[in-house]
């Protein structure tokens, strides 16, 4: 598999030469995400190609541009009254009493940022270009919420010279490391995600709705029943077009990796909530202790054979036992934070479990975790995760969380999407004499593995066995030398 | 002396049509903040003249300006990405490196109200118009702080016509009620006060900077060494240029009491933090009863006589003595306040003084409290009001809070140049026979009575008895019939 750094050094041609320039304009990177209307119109007179990604318009072009131009069309009197209303309801915390029982600016700046997200690609059902408004109003709502990043600076010691010669060291501001790494990053999988969508246009494939599908052409759609019905031609996609669609599905997938990296790493970073912590009554555990004895932690542990014997039959079993893991590696890891520690003590004697044994705990239910979260990558949010954003109180992280949520999820439904088109596309095509029997097994579409879209709620609880899915996801996984050589590469 | 609400009625002109629509559209409250720069030039060119207040351009006039016309300096791309850094700070709530140690939006936005006022008016040491550079910042800053209460509404029930003819009552949205009806009024108090700058070109009067004063002169300046010297002609200004300064000294005194009554209203809505009341310790209320204890609170209570008898030597000494009666009444106060029954029951017990003592030593501590007040108008904040300011987290009361202390703030200073001017204006004209001893008599400064200005910590601590600062401030007084009269107006 093709690791991580690798493609952001060929394929995504990221800039490093600007990315590691010591004193970078910060202003430019809010300046990537704004959009002009005559970009967006230009995006949609492009003529398909095979190769998208070099027809598209690349970031640098966008970055070309005298600041003035790019904001001629975002600095009119009613988009200057849109951003103050934007602020205003942000400062309110969404209490539109007065403020006094609203959330934190970091929790409104995610919600916002997510209430976005799901304005302009919650209906992403179709393999087709955004509208040209939906583009617009999302990257122009994103560089205005992207803005308060430009004043989150650290102070950092550096050797200055005084106009007499003299060098001494001051104090001087610049911004703060895990929003000048990830953010121009984010900036960067953001405008490929909106290209990967631009270059699908005039397709061999089309859509129908739910409702005009006959009862004799197909099953009646039980599943799923929101989402339009791919059709293909009679003899199914050209050569081209189904390479084309590959080639799409691998680049979305490693967008999706990377936007899942920097999520991953940004929730690890949030703090752990104390009302979180004082939430791990004993009843939880006990449940959790049953759980883990019953499986019988042996010497000879495998998280992927004990996440086999495990019942998870639906998504939400399997959401409760990702709680119940979290849940026990911060019992079983709390042993040095002293703030906690009679809460741990008496936990410890009551397991009668040594320092050691808790360790290896600790890191057991760890594995099993990353594991549970390989096979369910669209598991909703943990009762941790949520509890993190939730009592966040820095917008830094608070804005890389939600917007490398937002990237991820577009990127998890587009995958969906093209996974549904190529299992419609296989079921059309006349059986092929040369194909092996295993070649010609129509490929099963994501979301008939995981019943996950972004209409989650509705999905259906019966899932087949986990080993099916293990497969397909084995695909997905980061592998922490991946991870390594990724922000190595940024 | 004229009700205050005469004054709204009659001298300044208040739409009451416009305050009292039922539907008002609430953007026109910041609209009316909004200044362009085209403004700015025309009131610059007025030619000054006896009746300043309808020469001067009405709030009217500037609400009849199409909203295009009116922005259309205010939203170019840089005051856009102004406008951005504005708003972002103020979600980081001050802390630049994250937010996570940032003050809460309604402290961030008192204090970068406060901080504009001081920045724009901090150096009003000269009766001359603003220039219009700081008057255009006020505006556009004011403006964009503003615009947050544009979002600040109360749910009330209403009755609904139906489609089909039915009547039901739906709840709808309308802005908050105190905000409604005291923005309106600072937003007016705000543009007058400009006004009466404004209004104070091509003047009969000058200043030279204390430097350039010599000895010979005048004595060598020991108080208020920043400020510079006003000068008349030596024969002193003439009958129309003193009417006039009269006339601009009783606006700005009335404007002055209205702020202050805004102001004191909007305190006294906060709630009183926990926190003060913990602080309310045992040993301050010891000292706080010796000090009653000491001139006996007798049925022939005076709050005047009692202040008379008080050191009040100092600036520093009235605001302890104030923060002590403001502890002392919430103490007497919170018998029916069942969270602190706790603290008030121990109270009580070790004075041994029933409900109905402690009621009358409220009741009195308030009157005293008042009093003092009213013989130190530019008295800085008690911890009380510091405390409710510091812990609000309403941005209404926020708002209300700090602009009419701006207000008040650039209004007091005003006064007392007014009569620094008119002192030196008695000092320089020749004895009138015909006039009696009493009018001869050089009017003291206000300055020289409190020693209180802008950069009121340099003042001197020694002042003039009591008795003299009372007889001064009696036409400062705002009584509680006038505050009824004030508010039904408005």
């Amino acid at each position: 598999m093709e690791p991580l750094g690798k493609v952001f050094e060929v394929e995504w041609e990221l800039d490093e030469d600007e990315l590691n320039r010591g004193e970078r304009n910060r202003s430019s990177s809010s300046s990537n995400g704004s959009f002009s209307e005559e970009e967006s119109t230009r995006n949609g007179e492009l003529s398909p190609s095979e190769d998208y990604i070099s027809s598209t318009v690349t970031l640098d072009a966008v970055r070309e541009k005298p600041p003035h131009q790019m904001k001629q069309s975002s600095s009119s009197p009613e988009v200057v009254e849109m951003l103050k209303e934007t602020f205003s309801k942000l400062l309110l915390g969404e209490d539109m009493s007065g403020g006094e029982k609203g959330v934190s600016a970091a929790l409104a700046v995610s919600n916002a940022i997510t209430d976005l997200s799901a304005a302009t690609f919650g209906k992403v059902c179709r393999l087709e270009p955004l509208p040209s408004e939906k583009k617009l109003t999302w990257k122009r709502g994103m560089e205005w919420l992207l803005s308060v990043s430009d004043y989150i600076v650290e102070l950092t010691p550096s050797l200055h010279t005084f106009p007499d010669g003299t060098k001494r060291e001051v104090m001087t501001s610049r911004p703060r490391q895990d929003l000048y790494v990830s953010l121009p990053a984010l900036l960067k999988l953001d405008n490929m995600i909106i290209e990967v969508l631009d270059g699908l246009e005039h397709t061999e494939f089309w859509y129908v709705d739910q409702e005009g599908v006959l009862a004799t052409q197909s099953p009646p759609p039980k599943e799923k029943w929101w989402l339009p019905v791919p059709r293909v031609p009679t003899c199914g996609l050209s050569g081209k077009a189904r390479k084309q669609l590959q080639q799409i599905r691998t680049c979305t997938n490693q967008i999706l990796k990377a936007a899942m990296a920097i999520n991953c790493c940004t929730l690890d970073d949030m703090e752990v909530p104390e009302s979180y912590l004082e939430t791990l009554s004993k009843n939880g555990y006990t449940s959790l202790e049953e759980f883990i004895n019953g499986y019988n932690f042996s010497d000879q542990f495998s998280p992927e054979s004990l996440l086999d014997c495990l019942n998870l039959s639906s998504q939400r079993r399997a959401l409760e036992i990702a709680d119940q893991l979290e849940a026990s590696i911060h019992i079983w890891c709390q042993k040095t934070n002293s703030k906690n520690s009679k809460l741990s003590w008496e936990m410890v004697k009551e397991l009668v479990v040594d320092a050691d044994k808790r360790e290896v705990f600790a890191y057991r239910a760890e594995s099993l975790l990353t594991c549970l979260r390989l096979r369910f990558p669209g598991l909703p949010q943990t009762m941790l995760h949520m509890s993190k954003i939730q009592h966040n109180k820095d917008l830094g992280k608070s804005i890389l969380e939600s917007y490398s949520r937002a990237v991820q999820s577009l990127a998890f439904n587009i995958v969906a999407r093209i996974d549904d088109l190529l299992h419609v596309d296989d079921l059309t095509k006349p059986s092929d004499p040369f194909m092996s029997k295993s070649q010609k097994s129509p490929r099963k579409a994501l979301t008939d593995y995981l019943a996950i879209d972004s209409k989650g709620d509705h999905a259906s609880d019966d899932l087949e066995g986990p080993d099916s899915r293990s497969a397909v996801y084995q695909e997905l996984i980061v592998t922490a030398d991946e991870l390594n050589t990724f922000y190595s590469c940024i």
